[in-house]
């Protein structure tokens, strides 16, 4: 089959499963987790076949791409926690009396067909293509070429066990090469939207190679402010846990702003707590004074993702050239304030321009498992439909549903009847 | 000032636009009905000179382009109702206490930097420009050059008028070319989503030409649908107001469907209303011996929009049939069943795959002010975002706040520490 036909498979899919109700979506969900634990030796056999060949790969990505009975049971109790959640589809978000026997209500459906291109884990294919089903869109998958055996494997079971609960059939197709990636960011009128997992420049070859809107985001620069009425011992805790608690991921912070008035307390102890993690410094002209074994900083790392055990320092005079200098520098992603003064705190909140804006607490908590989503299909940037976390909401759209008795535009436009516009109560029926 | 120069105003403006109080907004918004109120002299001194120079333009065109008392009054009409709708910004959506002391709220808040490029209304740039304040973005405008005149004392006098209130400089900047225009659709690190309004060939060109995230619609074939259990006076008061009330619109119908077991009925009295009205009809086969004057459709009528008295006329075998033809065929925009089978209406409107879903009523009621919107600065059927009439809701965005006293990821990774994922009311406050 071409990507294409896959493509126009997933598209005729998609339409059915718009109108699959949540119970039938539910049961799919848990005959994926039944189907699981049923086949989980087969699936061990087929990672086992990948872990094999991964052998010259680095230590990290060995340990993702391992999927065995305590990640599958991981992955089975994820299923049954998306199976409880409610149906994100067919949610009146807005209803309105325009007038007698004319009631328009906005309802939530799902976006369609979506592509994801995602990293080496497997049980990411599982989290994904259940997300999807959950939402009610079909869906294109491409995983790491390291776990292709894994993949293909979970793809026929996931997909399998959907259908024999309901599910329509061509709902998930598994893409397998890079050359296949390519196709599919050509199949603009078949697919709705694109969401890729992988590192910026990945990233940004999937949005400059297609026009097919794209959900993700690139860079992932993240700033912790300790702001003059910080908690000097909260702002240490907070600083090694966002810079340190795990230096590859994109909600790790790589510019430590600190305002001029708390410098001289705060960073030598901030200093100590990190040089014990081996993180090295980079400092600006006023911070480096006073961090022990710091180097100086260039203005280009202020614009650097290091997803590594470095960090830039840079003293401000105050709190708006903090959040100046995040809305400058910064990719929108997830920035910090410290501070026991709520005004300022209020202020930051307000006028930072990033997805994820928070106060006294690390970064690292920018995450759809955390905030509680579910589980998350990725994380954007991006400021159009959907930011931060994104997990079933941000898989579907509405479409809006207007039910009359006969009436026709003529009499409202030469003004013989005028809109009533009522607020309805949110309880659509037919 | 170059066009990058305006997009960096705009880009500084919009974050302080985001930090707006809704009172300050709508005293705002006032402040420009009253100045309008003032210099009403002057901008019909303006427009005359834009319809002196229109003499050689079509009637439609010379009408949309006056902007006299009467439209000014209704301008200012329209900003007393603006200002008296609810702040968009600010309004938490959801809230979930992660864990004791650690509460996520998520906050609508605006997009940033729009560019709205519009056709030959005056009054567009005043409604355009006010949705835009009242949802905290700033603004690049690009109006019909025909109305150059108008334009400029028309953004000037609402950029001012807001000032005076208290919106940010810059909040408000005018381009006046063609050449601007495709500058402005550079600026990808200034502008967040571009609004084209205007002809297909005028969005696709847009689309085209930015990485800028683009919301609008190219097409606008619509259809109606003729169930077999319709109520036939009713369809065809519908098909005459839904095709003829205004033919040039992108929410009049294109196509007309029609199931077999009611065309013997329906369509020669179809025909005859329609032919009251000039309009000219191409029929499939099936449908054409009942329809007197009509002419064979080809297969292009199915993927035309014609925009003017054109109807193609297409008999099918089931509901299932239109509701194929619609998503294969139709552009996303609006569709209408007729009938008086509830269960075959909730079909169409939940497998049919547009913005705009109705049930026994025009396709012309899709229309921001018409759906209580206050007013639209467009429609879309993209499925990213927002999705048919776009008005204040679709020209904000949220974003998450997390408030803390000072937790680390550290010891929910590790597991020493659980989420509680309880949610909350939606009030937030700091």
């Amino acid at each position: 089959m071409t990507i294409r036909e896959m493509g126009l498979q997933a598209k005729a899919a998609s339409i059915r499963m718009a109108a699959l109700e949540g119970e039938v979506k539910n049961k799919a969900i848990l005959a994926v987790a039944e189907a699981l634990e049923k086949h989980s030796g087969e699936i061990e056999a087929a990672n086992r076949l990948d872990m094999a060949a991964a052998g010259g790969l680095d230590k990290p990505l060995q340990k993702r791409l391992k999927y065995d009975q305590t990640k599958i049971a991981a992955s089975i109790e994820g299923l049954r926690s998306l199976s409880a959640l409610p149906d994100p589809v067919g949610m009146t978000q807005r209803a309105t009396l325009l007038d007698d026997g004319l009631e328009l209500y906005r309802v939530s459906c799902p976006i369609g067909v979506i592509g994801v291109v995602f990293e080496s884990r497997p049980d990411a294919l599982v989290q994904i293509s259940t997300l999807c089903l959950k939402s009610g869109n079909a869906v294109l998958l491409k995983g790491g070429s390291e776990a292709l055996n894994s993949n293909r494997i979970l793809a026929k079971i996931v997909k399998e066990a959907a259908i024999s609960a309901g599910a329509p059939d061509g709902w998930l197709q598994l893409l397998e090469t890079r050359a296949d990636v390519s196709e599919m960011l050509k199949l603009d009128d078949c697919i709705d939207l694109v969401i890729p997992r992988g590192s910026n420049a990945f990233v940004k070859y999937i949005m400059e190679h297609t026009s097919i809107p794209v959900m993700g985001h690139a860079d992932g620069i993240c700033h912790l402010y300790v702001d003059k009425d910080a908690d000097v011992e909260m702002a240490v805790r907070l600083t090694v846990d966002a810079k340190t608690q795990y230096v590859s991921v994109c909600n790790a912070i790589e510019t430590l702003l600190v305002h001029k008035e708390i410098a001289a307390s705060f960073l030598p102890r901030a200093a100590e707590a990190l040089k014990a993690k081996n993180v090295q410094l980079r400092c600006c002209e006023r911070s480096l004074p006073y961090m022990e074994g710091a180097v100086p900083a260039t203005e280009q790392d202020w614009d650097t993702e290091y997803l590594d055990y470095i960090l830039s320092v840079k003293v401000v005079d105050s709190l708006d050239e903090a959040i100046e200098h995040i809305n400058l520098h910064g990719s929108g992603h997830t920035d910090a304030i410290v501070t026991e003064a709520k005004e300022a705190a209020s202020r930051f909140m307000a006028l930072v321009d990033s997805a994820d804006v928070f106060w006294n607490c690390s970064t690292r908590f920018a995450d759809g498992f955390r905030f509680g989503l579910g589980a998350e299909v990725g994380i954007a940037t991006g400021k159009i439909h959907a930011r931060g976390p994104v997990g079933l909401d941000g898989l579907c759209i509405y479409k809006w549903l207007l039910k009359g008795n006969g009436q026709a535009v003529a009499p409202y436009a030469d003004g013989t009847r005028h809109f009533k516009h009522i607020p309805l109560d949110t309880s659509f029926h037919l």
